[in-house]
């Protein structure tokens, strides 16, 4: 991380002092040296803001009776998602984290909701996750993950697979590359989709390990997420930079690797030199059977 | 701090130390503390969600044309809100951090949108407003706070005043009691109001330093804040535990302090004691005049 702090100009030091405290393992850690290059003046813009509006409002879908949360963990530096069908109560969460599962729990508790399935987007490497835990506090909720993950759950999930909560649905779309069981799920109106480590903003996982490959992630996102609507809006499962939210039109356009070739983009990824993952020893194994405890 | 730590259970451990790193000024500290009082088991719940939802989705308003982006600055948990209009793409900035500055001018770039306006709900005592350093590189920005901040800046603001981008507003709300110059920004279909440290999600600011009052802020959060459409979303200056919005009905209903009546609350607040600002002294005067910089 030293070469991060290096690069950066003075205003943004303090930025890089905390980035070295949180920055993890996902591979997004150079995104603090790249933040600088794409903004080298504010003159010769074209309009980039067609790529995320329509007539309507690119900040969110118009999904009618949709409840929706994003809950970060500032370790690991995750986000988790919660949806949920305001009539029914009926409730999905994304990539729950261990050390905030009784904020989540509290959440999903004054809300009134009704969990039914808690997913992983892949075997995190970074924390370990709170979805066993979870289904010892929680009768009938079921897990789920990749069934290309290798890890232990409820649900095996695969392209095309659906996860229905009342009368919403996220649709699952395979995308490895990160690891070989990373999927991104998408919201029954492609107003949403929550990309995993499969891109994240101005960014995307590393690919360095278990089972990464950079031609396959660059295959991943191009042919799964980029073929999304423009104005959809993307919720990775981290950020080291305090951003919540992107589009797809946003990162096609400015993701300062998956904007490039096949070829540069490999080539980026081969180069990145990024340590090994403070807590892949602990996390992996524990997240192959939902964070130590029963599936 | 170390009362936090000592109160919560085994499974929070490690949110809590990261949160001893983290929490800061603004108030929200004993709300770790507070997290697991209100969460005792996971039965006798009615219908909260009610308060949360209508036919349409209660995680967004239905605003056309809008663009909406929260951003995080991680030393002071602050959080800045960008919101533009697509087609004209005049954009207002809500709370800007020093730290984050090239960041959000990155954005701001990327999106072509014109920054119209940097507004700053109080004048910080946790951090330095980005907005003088802005003003100096973007042509045309102007700074806004409320007149009863005692701080300079080219739009003094006050109840019912408009900020206008595009077909987009919004309106002021005065809520003094964190500080005298506390103000609450509203959208203009009252689906988002923006609430600096008056009303945090589960939590509010501070009373006791720059001017606070516990009554005066009970009466702002009830006649300002609480008055407002259930389903409208909180979006607060900052958050310790990771979450990132909530509602008024939400609020109303479960928040520790407000939903208590004006004397348990003013009891709670007067009680809290909360270690000085670190920053305080180096903030405020800063933020005095819109972040040392030239206003």
């Amino acid at each position: 991380m030293c070469s991060v702090i290096s690069r950066v100009n003075p205003v943004q030091r303090a930025l890089a002092l905390t980035l070295r405290l949180r920055a993890t393992t996902e591979g997004s850690s150079k995104a603090a040296a790249e933040i600088r290059r794409f903004c080298p003046g504010l003159s010769a813009v074209t309009d980039p803001l067609r790529a995320t509006s329509r007539s309507y409002c690119s900040r969110m879908a118009l999904t009618e009776g949709l409840l929706f949360r994003q809950l970060f963990e500032s370790e690991s530096s995750t986000y988790t998602y919660l949806l949920a069908d305001t009539e029914t109560k009926e409730a999905v969460l994304i990539d729950p984290v261990l050390e905030t599962i009784d904020r989540d729990l509290k959440l999903i508790h004054e809300l009134g909701l009704n969990l039914k399935v808690a997913v992983n987007t892949h075997c995190h490497a970074d924390h370990i996750t709170s979805t066993g835990l979870m289904k010892k506090r929680l009768v009938g909720l079921k897990s789920a993950i990749s069934k290309y993950s290798g890890a232990s759950a409820d649900m095996l999930l695969s392209e095309g697979d659906k996860i229905s909560f009342g009368k919403h649905y996220l649709t699952v779309r395979d995308t490895p590359g990160h690891t070989d069981g990373c999927m991104s799920l998408v919201s029954g109106d492609q107003s949403m989709a929550f990309t995993g480590d499969a891109l994240l903003i101005r960014g995307c996982g590393r690919t360095d390990f278990q089972q990464g490959c950079a031609k396959k992630l660059y295959e991943s996102v191009h042919q799964k997420i980029f073929t999304l609507p423009d104005q959809c809006l993307i919720y990775p499962a981290h950020d080291y930079l305090g951003q919540t939210a992107s589009t797809v039109g946003e990162e096609r356009r400015f993701n300062p690797r998956l904007s490039k070739s096949a070829d540069e983009f490999v080539n980026i990824m081969n180069n990145l030199n990024l340590p090994k993952p403070r807590k892949i020893d602990v996390s992996v194994p524990a997240n192959l059977v939902c964070g130590v405890q029963e599936v």
